[in-house]
């Protein structure tokens, strides 16, 4: 079995995608980020950063989107969710979901977590006035240069799929208009449509049977 | 063959000391970042990101440090630099060069990019500020909670080694005393006696035979 420490509307949701897309066991310990519980000790003891995701396993705790993404793709090799055993094809995928967290990500997280790299007030109001230039700037790249189409890497659904589609649902509250951007928003209502993308809406709203 | 495109002092100084560790065949291509060469139409041919290090392989171009070691170690399994058959041990250490990639590299570079993410001069300075307190963080959470020893993973010699040692390398830069770690800086030290490193930091000055 392997738990889950998410919270709703954070890129966890990527994870929760790709776990209920390779079959696997899990289940779902929500924080409640309103409440600051990502900050509390008990979850501090599980992951010192206090961010999520963070996965529990049977060796021990994982953290960080990427690695996670591509641990459940290997622990679950039948639901073919990344060509792990071709390096260059791996890597590629590797390398989009490492531009997501290291670019994507960092550009969005300017515009509410500025205190993270700023104190004064005028800087942190900066910060937020420039993020649908950045991240505008990403999702450009993203459409006219990365995307393959259908999915991320071409033919073969993998693990980058959930992990743009969960960064795309910020789109909206960054000032960016997801439909500048068109294979970008034919991947997103494609995403919408698989019936397990639906069941971890679902599950992030707290309304899965 | 495959060649690294690099920067001196850059992050991609990692993926340097990696080629040399797995014996791969490989040739430098150099980009004077003071005249701007990783924003030229020639190079963003190659990485329209106009960021290093990027690696031409036979199989086309990758990007991306985690990706980018994570590919050297697959392609040359005798040089055993991660374990990629064990999906935890290698999420591991994917989740360690996420963590420098996104946070760590993220934290240093509003001492010098950051006008990447503002563009009033106040916020730049503020930025700049809190740099030595950011990136401080950053190593005592490694210092105390992430790196087992003697080497990053612990026993066995990986590719989350040359990554610490690259980031490492910019801690006086950014006001960060490196004897208050002293695991890293026992690392750093360890890592400077290996003759692969030595070899890089050669390359890196020009100074190779």
């Amino acid at each position: 079995m392997l738990t889950l420490y998410f919270g709703a509307h954070t890129c966890a949701f990527a994870s929760l995608i790709a776990l209920i897309e390779a079959g696997a066991p899990y289940k779902l310990h929500r924080l409640d980020f309103g409440k600051g519980e990502q900050r509390q000790p008990d979850y501090l003891a599980i992951n010192p950063k206090g961010r999520v995701p963070a996965l529990a396993t049977p060796h021990g705790i994982l953290t960080e989107t990427p690695a996670i993404l591509a641990f459940i793709a290997q622990s679950f090799p039948a639901a073919r969710l990344a060509p792990i055993n071709d390096p260059f094809a791996f890597a590629q995928i590797q390398a989009f979901n490492s531009y997501l967290c290291s670019t994507v990500h960092v550009a969005h997280a300017h515009r509410v977590r500025g205190s993270r790299w700023a104190d004064d007030p005028v800087a942190i109001e900066d910060m937020k006035r420039k993020v649908p230039e950045t991240v505008g700037a990403c999702f450009d790249l993203i459409e006219r240069q990365m995307f393959k189409g259908p999915w991320v890497a071409g033919e073969a659904y993998t693990i980058a799929d959930p992990y743009l589609f969960t960064i795309g649902q910020w789109l909206e509250g960054d000032g960016v208009d997801i439909k500048s951007f068109p294979s970008v928003f034919d991947h997103s209502r494609r995403m919408m449509e698989r019936p397990t993308v639906q069941r971890a809406l679902a599950e992030q709203s707290g309304k899965a049977a």
